[in-house]
């Protein structure tokens, strides 16, 4: 199934119309099912059901149960594949079969299907459980040049393949701290785009990604800040804003949190000894909003 | 609880750093509980937990609940109350009173909790389970002209307080063919915010909206195709980009679908002949991206 559709549009700047080919970002639906149990008693069982763009479901379904705390390494996971018994609903739907004896705690996969979001109804329990899928606070001392950060977005850009053509889909990206990208994944959704680029080192070997920084195009929600925790990546940087959780989440973390990425500005939200910048500029009143 | 959360942040500059006072858009989980069944035999249900900036979550449960088809007028809703229990949930937990009588599809409701997204598994049955709560294709014979649609973004960012402070929060407008902004609502989360937008419209007796537009400041996924389907409304202008099934399901739904707003320019996905605008240019070879 490829990324990108064709479409017609009519194009209207100002008030003059032309009609023009263009593309489209994918979106269909995957459902993530599980296959369970003793070799001789094998069941099976539907998690969630996501809006996604195709191409690399394996990534997606193995990021998403690693961000989940349900699948720990490459051991944990005996074959993903999708399933075929209905054409309509063909390459929509696949099984991850995990390792026969992997304890999987149901209870609180019940909660996830009621909401991958938050595992409390508070701010405070939601962090609480991120906190107990991962290490602990992030203590890698991965730092990176300013300089690396004001150019993800155009670097990220040059890779992003289908953005390129539909200006249309989110992008993850993995950073050195030399400034080189590792990986990019794109999605129609943000959450989708983090599960591919952590599923896809999870594959390769490399978590925990305590000498990366991750980039993501949008806003920073907590639920994104929580799975990179997880994945025990030390900075996080975005093109837009970080929410209130987000920015609570990352303190406990320990994770370097970095907003509005563009035009040569970025803010910095949490523990910003992980960026090289000058020295500080004298304290200035707040500046007008100007040219 | 407030929209808006202040923090400190240094703010680099090219290479220089400055600390300073900023403000965030809050991020709270919030649980829709449905309470339902005869007035001597009540009982309750969770529903759905989702990641919203707090404000005005009766009309986001009670938006959610319409748009999925469980409600259809202010006579069904007996209450919409934040239960108290636990400090910390305070205000995290909201309990919508059905009227006794309203029959619930509980087997629905359990495909929701799995996903809000998608009904079926691929992109046909997705469309065909949207149609199904709806009165079927789009007829309203409502116009806009386009120098209404091009000055969508400006006037509905000059309503949007929390965007002012932020610039990390989602809009939904509800807007007239003569371009009057008959409301706003805003979010963390594009769906939330359409969700609150057709809950305010729910309690004023206004659907469905076939007199109205409605605009997004981000992009257009399937469900908020699906949602202002639902809500009645013919026209669906946005900032960013369609998906493939978005563009699908509007054309099945009649819906005109505006993607792209911004800077003098919208595109067309479907249904034009809502749009005034002069006769179209002859016809020329896609222009260079230039000056």
């Amino acid at each position: 199934m490829p990324f990108v559709a064709p479409t017609v549009v009519r194009r209207v700047v100002q008030n003059v119309t032309t009609e023009t080919p263009d593309l489209l970002a994918v979106e269909e639906p995957l459902e993530i099912r599980l296959g369970y149990g003793p070799a001789q008693d094998r069941q099976q069982r539907s998690l969630v059901v996501t809006m996604r763009t195709p191409g690399v479901d394996a990534e997606l379904a193995t990021g998403f149960l690693y961000a989940e705390n349900i699948i720990q390494q490459p051991a944990d996971v005996l074959s993903c594949r999708h399933c075929v018994q209905d054409a309509e609903k063909e390459g929509n739907v696949i099984r991850v079969e995990l390792r026969p004896g992997l304890a999987v705690d149901w209870q609180r996969l019940e909660r996830i299907t009621v909401s991958s979001a938050s595992c409390g109804l508070c701010g405070k329990t939601t962090i609480e459980a991120a906190m107990a899928h991962t290490n602990g606070p992030l203590m890698a001392d991965f730092s990176v040049d300013s300089a690396i950060v004001h150019n993800l977005p155009d670097r990220v850009r040059q890779l992003q393949t289908a953005f390129a053509h539909t200006g249309g889909i989110h992008a993850a990206a993995l950073f050195d701290a030399d400034g080189t990208i590792r990986l990019v994944r794109e999605d129609i959704g943000r959450h989708n785009a983090l599960d591919k680029l952590i599923g896809a080192a999870f594959w390769k070997g490399w978590l925990p990604l305590s000498d990366c920084g991750i980039f993501l195009s949008g806003r920073i929600g907590v639920e994104l800040v929580q799975k990179s925790w997880r994945a025990g990546v030390p900075l996080l940087a975005a093109v837009g804003a970080p929410s209130s959780l987000a920015v609570q989440m990352a303190r406990e973390a320990r994770m370097t949190l970095v907003g509005f990425v563009r035009d040569d500005r970025f803010n910095i939200y949490t523990e910003p000894d992980r960026l090289i910048t000058q020295a500080s500029a004298p304290a200035t009143p707040p500046a007008a909003h100007g040219h």
